[in-house]
């Protein structure tokens, strides 16, 4: 059994932009040889999530959609008050959706559906330099 | 330490039916015969996801209202209009929940509480056949 | 490869309130002088959960204002009619924020960054004391 941990950079343009990674996480995955296991992908940073989603382009806006619904960007946020960055929704944002996410995978393969993507969104209010740990645990 | 694979096969009626699976969470670990460690459970596609919750009528009734509030069933989806599926909703739904969740094990026992149960909600508009992956990482 | 189990225990107001357990997870880290690997935090009950915030007083607000706009404390749920402990909005909240958290390590230190912290929100609606389960995964 082996820790072995890879890293993903992206560069966003924040505002709730999702983008997919699922060949990122499979080119790691390869590089590590590993057959059986669980990867945790994990954003580090306080605006940026992960979930898994069906990656076409109505979907992605139905998402954005819904975080302006519940956690409106042109609120006053008590954050931006504060601190005058402007970016109190992305944090809320990336709080309720998580900075985690554990997928198995079994002889080589991640244990995604078809049609199940894995995506970073970037809740940011500005474009952003980003870089997300996988932490593999695993058997060869 | 090992890594072992099961399975939980479930056919649910789908509209965000919550399924209470901690028993065949509990059958898999006994037959895993692992003593401590991690359990990830994972679902395999887009529309159905996880969380724990006390299992009584009530709440699983008030967790739907809470879906209908703030992601509506009858709402227009740019996903629908694409695909006319009619499971926009559902999509969105499931990718808010999430569909991984990590739960430890000591001597043989999640670490739950006495009330708290974990579920498989089926977000889908129409009955499946699904199939969860049990990933177990631990020691005998 | 070790599996090692710690526990953190608070006393909690309930309501919603956050509290910031990186410094737990860190001393819990040290004390089992693992390097590498992944620890899952578990909130052993169905009224509290886990993500990662900048902890700062504007943004706790901020986050305690989501939850009584999407899930409000003074709607009538049908948990409370049937067991009249008032705490329904407990529940709901929980289940969807969720009970697990998987952060890496490498080296000694846990992959947050500088302004994201770990904290454990106790959504019931008095005071409690609340244990969580550290189970660490990984080699010295």
């Amino acid at each position: 059994m082996s820790v072995i941990t890879k890293y993903v950079e992206l560069s966003t343009q924040g505002n709730a932009e999702a983008l997919n990674i699922t060949p990122n996480l499979y080119n790691a995955l390869e590089e590590t040889e590993l057959q059986n296991g669980v990867l945790t992908v994990f954003v580090q940073g306080a605006t940026g999530a992960l979930t898994t989603i069906e990656f076409e382009p109505g979907l992605i806006q139905d998402l954005e959609e819904l975080w302006e619904s519940i956690i409106p960007s042109k609120k006053n946020y008590n954050h931006d008050r504060a601190w005058g960055d402007g970016n109190g929704h992305s944090h809320i944002r990336a709080s309720l959706l998580g900075p985690s996410l554990s997928i198995p995978f079994c002889t080589g393969r991640f244990t995604l559906g078809t049609w199940q993507h894995v995506v970073f969104i970037d809740f940011d209010n500005r474009s952003r330099s980003r870089k997300l740990i996988l932490q593999f645990v695993g058997d060869l």
